[in-house]
């Protein structure tokens, strides 16, 4: 069993933060007291498990995002309505993006750390952590926009706030078969990678499944990630592959967008030959040509919320909670009726 | 003349260290120091001037990125350049984004201080700061994407990296020319704001002069910011006004993004019936329809080159560092000739 700080200060007879300032070259120390402290730790091979610099760090008042997926429109789109509901309740926030491919339960702990955080909020991740994954984590954390869907973690040992993603591919791929689409083809991140994405993916088939029909792989494409340029090349395969298809339901409205190109490059118009229906309701799919239909993610809604969460989990007013968001459809010009 | 920490520590004959601690309620202090120190505090009616909780704070490797213009696309897309750039450096990078009309000469030096940052870079910003407002700052700072056109503050005393915007607005408006355009419209965040945006209307002004065309007032637009909504309305209000035009310089790909959406709204078809010509080259340029023909800003390299120059001179490497980033056209599908 390793030795502890407690153990250093009682072996050298002085007071942990003592030791703690012995650890961070404090010159407050006396050189006697120093040499003490400092032949225990090399004695016994100390080591400071939680930072050498962590120990002396005054107490901050800094809650942590960490955001996944660098380029993530909807995700950027929050910071500021998280900067704002941190300050709201007197927070300072520390933001850090991760890459796509990054772990969010290695970055965290780091994170939390590195910028001796009170808590954290996890925008973006993935759905199978452990309980020992998060435990390293070591403070209150929020997952938003997901939950532990595929995880063996009990929902009391953890909190989040997310859209129902099932419903949102279910709510979305309706409103195509409400307009008489069929054959309706599904653009995806993965719909094996136990993230949103696969969620989204299980209400495409929930939907098709309850109408009958039938679900053909074929039209069931990964992009690999969300960007405009995996959905744009993506469709342009799917085009040229010869299936026909009369309608996309597209993982993100960047994803949407992307297809809705590779559909113009390829002469197909939408909605008159092809429609398209997307998710998140940024401000670009407002503007973008035909105006899309998307679901939209109360990503304002969202932001506050998860901070509500984390400032309770803080203040020990709550030991978990979970909230699912509603998400609406919004009609812009991007599907058509072909009944 | 007020009291410094040093004459409080003297005059209770104590080190400034201790001082510090009884400033920051560090429990190591004896009760009996506590008593002295706060009495001389309060006595001479001392203010810790560089802010209580900075004087014992450990010496940070951190960086500061202050984002102006919180939605601005162009910015959001570097921050992973400018994260990538410090780690590879050694540096961790705090972030913070600051709204379109907050100053950053007075959120910077409390960003310095609240962080204890080595450096900081301006991302975005004014272009007319005093000396003495860069003073605040308190450490090495880099204007990244501006430089000071406005003020009247030396070339050595501060840093910059950006684009030449004068001939941002001079080429893109040339390029209309070059295509047979002479009515041309430009929409602009603000012509008269001492930022980029009149810079880039300098440059549209001095294509026309040098191309004896007439500069006619009703077809110059301010936007007010950046955004596809105002973006939007203002060419809307433009549209009918009943001005005629056959070609609009935007000053940013999102505000082009925007008006091509409001001309189609009108019925009026991008390139056949108007062309359009953005800034910046983000990637949705090349996904909006049609493709859009815009001036393309080395985002990577602008963000690269500000951390290099702030490196520099946190290192002492240099006193101060200037550079003009080159710009090029990127022809897209929303610009006709009509020669």
């Amino acid at each position: 069993m390793s030795i502890t700080i407690k153990d250093v200060a009682r072996l050298s007879n002085v007071s942990v933060s003592t030791v703690s300032r012995v650890l961070n070259n404090n010159p407050s120390v006396s050189d006697e007291v120093r040499r003490r402290v400092s032949a225990v730790i090399k004695e016994h091979n100390f080591v400071p498990h939680e930072g050498r610099a962590n120990l002396a760090k005054p107490k901050t008042n800094a809650i942590g995002l960490l955001m996944r997926g660098a380029g993530n429109a909807f995700f950027t789109g929050m910071v500021m309505s998280f900067e704002r509901e941190a300050a709201a309740r007197g927070y300072s926030l520390a933001v850090k993006q991760i890459g796509e491919r990054e772990d969010e339960m290695i970055c965290a702990p780091a994170f939390v750390k590195e910028k001796n955080l009170k808590g954290i909020i996890l925008l973006g991740g993935k759905f199978d952590f452990s309980k020992a994954e998060t435990e390293r984590i070591n403070a209150p954390f929020v997952c938003c926009t997901f939950t532990n869907s595929f995880g063996e973690i009990r929902e009391s040992r953890y909190s989040s706030i997310c859209a129902d993603d099932i419903g949102i591919g279910f709510k979305a791929v309706n409103h195509l078969i409400d307009n008489g689409h069929r054959r309706i083809a599904a653009l995806l991140r993965n719909t094996r990678d136990k993230s949103i994405s696969e969620l989204r993916y299980k209400g495409y088939e929930k939907a098709l499944r309850e109408r009958s029909i039938p679900i053909d792989d074929k039209l069931v494409m990964n992009c690999g990630d969300y960007s405009m340029k995996n959905a744009y090349e993506t469709t342009l395969k799917l085009i040229d592959s010869g299936e026909k298809f009369t309608a996309v339901f597209t993982g993100s409205d960047i994803m949407a967008i992307g297809a809705i190109k590779a559909l113009f490059d390829r002469g197909i118009a939408v909605p008159d030959d092809c429609s398209v229906i997307g998710v998140d309701g940024l401000e670009s799919s407002l503007y973008c040509i035909p105006t899309l239909t998307t679901m939209v993610q109360p990503a304002e809604k969202m932001a506050v919320g998860a901070v509500d969460i984390l400032d309770r989990l803080i203040k020990g007013e709550c030991s978990y909670r979970h909230i699912t968001a509603e998400v609406r459809l919004r009609e812009g010009g991007s599907v058509k009726n072909i009944l």
